[in-house]
């Protein structure tokens, strides 16, 4: 038995999220019928470093997959594309050892979100960024991003529904480039909670607008309450960017 | 009665070209559409600089329209924005004199087409870019481009299907810029054939690859045959890009 680790994009626009739901089109339902096409009817199951919603972007998630096959890593790269929708895509195939797993050897992961400041709609990003024609002060953004740097229990930065008992996650870095009239926030971390980022970016939207404090961020923390928290960001500007692995 | 010329974008892929052909999804039709929600119910006509195919998107397709309503510019933007689907964007409405006409007063054209020269595929741009991760020597095309400048007998250039009887047409420019994978080219003529310009790229891909040489231009102009140029490249990589009329 051979064990592949795979780093995929996908586009999340028309995938009712990554995971496996019954008559829905996901992302994983996609890749492991590509891998029984390959297998001739064979079951095969794919792990991924973990779900993305409905409209959620990945430009480098990894999952792992075993075969009997052995197959050289260019040709699994090309056999997986020629039988996977133009919405997947596979960057690389690499073998990997038996013990690797994508869900739990992660150590750290990227997201990204993407924001079009631009007065005009950008109808050919519509679902890759997040339109946002209203006036931002990008310094009061800068000076809320360190806040969320460090170890912290991030209950107010969940979805309430969240049922993981330890909330407590270490964001490495979290930076907002703004580039032209795009606004790009990327965020590392160990782990991340349900909506985590999507609700970190919509907190540090309403700071932009004025409406919260940079400083009120670690009484938001503190409170452990989702309700002190700002709005959830829209999925579509929601990119997992990149996943590190001990060997990476 | 007032006039008003639009300038609007549209993403291509869904739509089946931009006029209005029965029971299909086409961008005069939403276009229609909208105006007649906004005058209640009544048929409102429009008239563009010319029509593009299914898939091919546009960044200025310029229209025109005439209404009763005295609206003021940025109104009328806003009203038709709300009333679109959201792969049309209309970037600007200007009142202008009753004399204008957006197909008749065209003075020139600018077409561009994009390919992404990258190895992998990138699905975010699935339907935006011709992805084409071959061999192309660059230096061959860049010659090739100034062979089409100035006023030629496009036939050899045209579909086969093209009715129009003079098929001369005056080029002012042709560029290919490459910018990191990407390469453009950007056209800028008096007016273009049926699959003009998607020939005129599948002929220079042909030069890119080695099967043709630059200086064969003006012998497959000459010979005013469809099958000595080369293929026609797909229509997701081509942008109207601009229309100009003598008031711009």
């Amino acid at each position: 038995m051979n064990r592949y680790k795979c780093t995929i994009a996908y586009d999340g626009a028309r995938f009712e999220g990554y995971q496996i739901q019954k008559e829905k089109r996901t992302v994983q339902l996609e890749i492991q019928k590509a891998l029984s096409r390959i297998h001739k009817g064979a079951e095969i199951k794919v792990y991924a470093s973990g779900r993305t919603d409905a409209g959620v972007h990945a430009e480098g998630q990894v999952l792992h997959f075993d075969s009997v096959l052995t197959i050289a890593e260019q040709a699994w790269q090309k056999a997986l594309n020629a039988n996977l929708p133009n919405d997947i895509w596979v960057k690389r195939v690499e073998k990997v050892d038996g013990s690797f797993h994508a869900r739990f050897e992660v150590v750290k992961k990227e997201y990204r979100y993407k924001l079009d400041l631009a007065e005009n709609f950008d109808v050919f990003r519509r679902d890759h960024v997040y339109h946002y024609p209203y006036p931002l002060n990008i310094e009061a953004i800068q000076e809320a991003c360190p806040f969320f740097i460090g170890e912290h229990d991030f209950t107010s930065f969940c979805s309430a529904k969240t049922e993981v008992e330890d909330k407590t996650r270490h964001i490495y870095s979290l930076e907002a480039v703004l580039e032209g009239n795009e606004l790009e926030f990327r965020i590392v971390g160990n782990g991340f909670l349900y909506n985590m980022v999507r609700i970190i970016v919509g907190t540090i939207l309403e700071i932009g607008q004025g409406k919260k404090l940079p400083t009120d961020i670690p009484s938001i923390l503190a409170a452990t309450n989702r309700k002190e928290a700002g709005k959830t960001a829209p999925a579509h500007g929601l990119y997992l960017w990149e996943v590190h692995y001990n060997d990476n």
